[in-house]
C-alpha cells in the first residue's frame, strides 16, 4: 500500500499529490474529500481506520512520497531559450521545421510471440523511413530505466526532453502502430500555442469522460515547462513502487466510459488528469481531423479499395496516416479482439502499404499488400537525375 | 549454364564481359584463354564442344549478356556535379560534413532461428544510435530486389547513388556488424582520393589473393563514377540468373587462398576484381589503422579488460570501432566455427557495451554487459543544461 488508504468511512481514498497541488482520487461517487497538502508534495490522509493493515500501518508511520520521475524542474523554458540563443543554428532543421525526435520501445528480451520479433523489426524500419523521409530524428528505446509497461513512455520522454534542448517535439508512437501515409506531414503550424497534440475528441474525454475518447499510443509533447510539469502530474498515477495501480485501475473504470477493469494505464491516467484539471484544455489539441491514430480494424478493409481510388497525402479516411494495431499485442502473444493471425496478416499489409512509397522511388512495388516480394515497376535510366531537373548531354 | 561454356579440351572457361574489357576466369591453373569481346559486353564463345547439352547449345544460338545492375551510365560525375551546383547547400551536412549513408539489410520474412530477428532488432537500434550519434543518413532495406544473399548489397548500392546525389558515401554495413565504439567517427579526410574503403591488407589482396585479405561486410564507396563502373565489374561474378555460381565459386575456391569451396560470394569476387584490376588500387584504401570490421573470436573476450583499461575512441584494439560476428549467421540459425548460443551471448555483450555508451548521457548503465537490465548511475538534476554551458538562477 502506498498512498491508498480506507478512511474511516471504509471508502477508498487515494491522495496524488501534484506539483502545484493535489488530485484526489475519487471524486463523487465514489466519495471523494479535499484535502490540502504541502506543497512539497508530502503525503497527508487526514484520518485513519483502526483496521489497517499492518503494512499500511508501517507506511502510515513513514508514509512515502508519490513516485516523482525526477527532481522537480521550475525554469525549463527559460533554460532552454538560454540554450537556443546560444545555438541560434540548431533551433530549425535545415528545411525550417522545428526539430522533432520520435520515440518507440520495445522489451530488451524476445518476444514471448514466435514471429514477435520480426514484426518489430519491420514497425522500426517502418519509422526509421518515416522519419528519415521527413528529417526527424528517431531513437529506439530498448531499456526499462523507471517505469515500465505502459508507463515506460514517460521517463523516456522526459530524458529526451532534458537531453536535446534543440528539440521542439517530443513525438511518441507505440511499436504497434505504423505509418502508412509516407508523404504526410505532421502539420506543426497548426498547434501554435498547444503543448500536447493526441489524437482524441473533446467531448469525449471532456464531458463523456470516455476511456478511449484519446489514444495515448501516439501523442506529441511540445519541449516545454508546462509538458515536464503534465509528466509530474501524469507519472505517479501509475508510479513504479507499490501496488496502488491496481486501486487505482479500479477507481479509473469506475469513473472512466467504457474502461476494463485492470490495472491503471497511460490512456486512462490521461484522460483523468486532462478532464480533471481544466486549466490544461487551452494547451491541448486533441486531433481527429486526420489519423494521427487510425484503428486498424477500421482501415485494413479498405487498403485495396483505397489504393485504386485515391493516393496517399490525405491521412485521413481516404489514406490514413497511421494504422494503429490496438489490441493486437504481437510480441507479447496475447490477443485482444483479434487472432493473433489476423493482427499478422494486417500489420504486414499495413507495412508493405507504406513500404511500397518507400521503393518507389527505387522503382519497386510488392507484388502484393500482402507479399513480402517485390516487382520491377521501372526500368533504371542512365540519366537518374533527370527526374531531378538535371539534364546532360555524353 | 549460362557464360560457363567448355571449351574443345574440355576446360572450363567463363568469360564475364566487363564495362571496359573483359575479365576472363579462370586464369592460370585452370587453363584459361584470352579472349577478345565486343565493346557492347556480348558473349562470345570462340569454340564450342560436340558434347554440350540441349540447354547450352540453346544458349549458345542466344547467348545471352552477363547481367548487369542496370543501364551503363557513362558521366554519373557530371551529372552528380550539375545536381549539387544546383543545391549546394545540400553537399554537406549543417556539420560540414559530407553526407553518408548507411544501409544495411535483412530477409523480408522471419528469421528461421528462434530468437534471430531479436538480434536483428538490437543490430538496427545500434546502428540507429550511432547514425544518429554522427549525423549518417540510415537506410534498412528488407527487399530483395536484383541479386539475394551475400549480392543483396550491390543494386541497393548502386539505387540508393543514383537516387541520393547529396550522399558523398554509402557506407554498407552487415547486419551482423555491431558498433562498439559510439564516439568513432570516420575519418573522411583521410580518403581524399580513394572511392573504396574497406578493411585489409594490400599484402593479403594483391599478392597472396588471400578470401579473408579483405572483409566486404563492412564498406564504403564514394559516390561517383569509379564506384557505379566498380559494381559494373563485380556484380556478374554473383549475376542473378544462371547457373554458373557454383562454378565460379569452384575457381574462387581454386584461385584464393583459404576460401572453402562454395558458390561465389561478394567477398571472393571483390578481392579478385582488386587482385585482376590493378589499375582499381590507386582508388582503394585497405584499412586496419582501425577495426572498420574487427572479428568477434578475436575481441569479445578482451570486452572486460578493455573497459576497466581504456576508453571509447580509439576505435583500434584498445576499443573496437566495428564488431563483426562472422560465421554466426544468427538470423539464418547456422553456424560455422561457433555455437549460435555463444554468438548470442557475445551479440548481446557487444550491443550492450555499446548501449552503455548511448545511455550514459540519461543516466543509465546495464548491470553487467550481459545483462538487458539497466541501473541509474546518476541521478536527474533540476539544471540539466547545466552540463551543456547555461547556467540560470531560479
Amino acid at each position: 500500500m502506498n498512498c491508498v488508504l480506507r478512511d474511516s468511512m471504509g471508502l477508498l481514498v487515494c491522495y496524488i499529490i501534484l506539483f502545484s497541488g493535489l488530485v484526489v482520487l475519487p471524486q463523487g461517487g465514489l466519495g471523494a474529500r479535499m484535502n490540502s497538502a504541502s506543497k512539497e508534495g508530502g503525503f497527508h490522509p487526514s484520518t485513519t481506520n483502526s483496521s489497517l493493515t499492518q503494512e499500511v500501518e508501517v507506511q502510515k508511520q513513514a508514509p512515502r512520497a508519490p513516485f516523482k520521475l525526477g527532481p522537480k524542474i521550475h525554469n525549463w523554458d527559460q533554460q532552454r531559450a538560454a540554450w537556443l540563443a546560444k545555438y541560434p543554428h540548431k533551433r530549425l532543421t535545415p528545411q525550417g521545421r522545428p526539430n522533432m525526435i520520435l520515440v518507440t520501445s520495445s522489451p530488451p528480451e524476445p518476444c514471448p510471440a514466435a514471429t514477435g520479433d520480426h514484426f518489430l523489426l519491420k514497425s522500426i524500419k517502418n519509422k526509421m523511413d518515416y522519419c528519415r523521409l521527413h528529417m526527424i530524428e528517431i531513437y529506439y528505446n530498448m531499456a526499462i530505466m523507471e517505469m515500465d509497461d505502459f508507463w515506460i513512455k514517460l521517463p523516456i520522454i522526459r530524458k529526451l526532453m532534458v537531453s536535446h534542448p534543440e528539440a521542439e517535439w517530443i513525438w511518441w508512437m507505440d511499436s504497434d502502430a505504423i505509418f502508412t501515409d509516407m508523404t504526410f506531414d505532421f502539420p506543426v503550424e497548426k498547434y501554435e500555442g498547444r503543448n500536447l497534440v493526441v489524437h482524441g475528441w473533446d467531448k469525449a474525454v471532456y464531458e463523456d469522460k470516455a476511456w478511449v475518447g484519446l489514444n495515448a499510443g501516439i501523442f506529441l509533447l511540445r519541449n516545454c515547462q508546462w509538458s515536464l510539469d503534465l509528466l509530474d502530474m501524469w507519472a505517479p498515477l501509475g508510479e513504479k513502487y507499490g501496488n496502488h495501480k491496481n486501486e487505482v485501475g479500479d477507481f479509473l473504470s469506475k469513473e472512466l466510459l467504457g474502461r476494463p477493469n485492470f490495472e491503471v494505464d497511460d490512456q486512462a491516467a490521461l484522460v483523468w488528469v486532462l478532464y480533471s484539471k481544466p486549466e490544461l484544455r487551452p494547451h491541448v489539441f486533441l486531433e481527429n481531423s486526420y489519423h494521427l491514430h487510425g484503428w486498424w480494424v477500421d482501415l485494413t478493409a479498405h487498403f485495396d479499395e483505397m489504393i485504386t481510388k485515391y493516393h496517399p497525402g490525405d491521412g485521413g479516411s481516404k489514406w490514413p496516416f497511421i494504422t494503429h494495431f490496438v489490441g493486437c499485442k504481437f510480441c507479447a502473444g496475447k490477443y485482444n479482439s483479434s487472432s493473433l493471425e489476423r493482427c499478422y496478416y494486417e500489420v504486414e499489409r499495413a507495412f508493405n502499404l507504406a513500404d511500397n512509397q518507400v521503393l518507389k522511388p527505387y522503382g519497386y512495388q510488392h507484388e502484393s499488400l500482402s507479399s513480402v516480394d517485390v516487382k520491377k515497376v521501372s526500368d533504371e535510366v542512365t540519366h537518374p537525375l533527370e527526374r531531378l531537373g538535371i539534364r546532360l548531354t555524353d
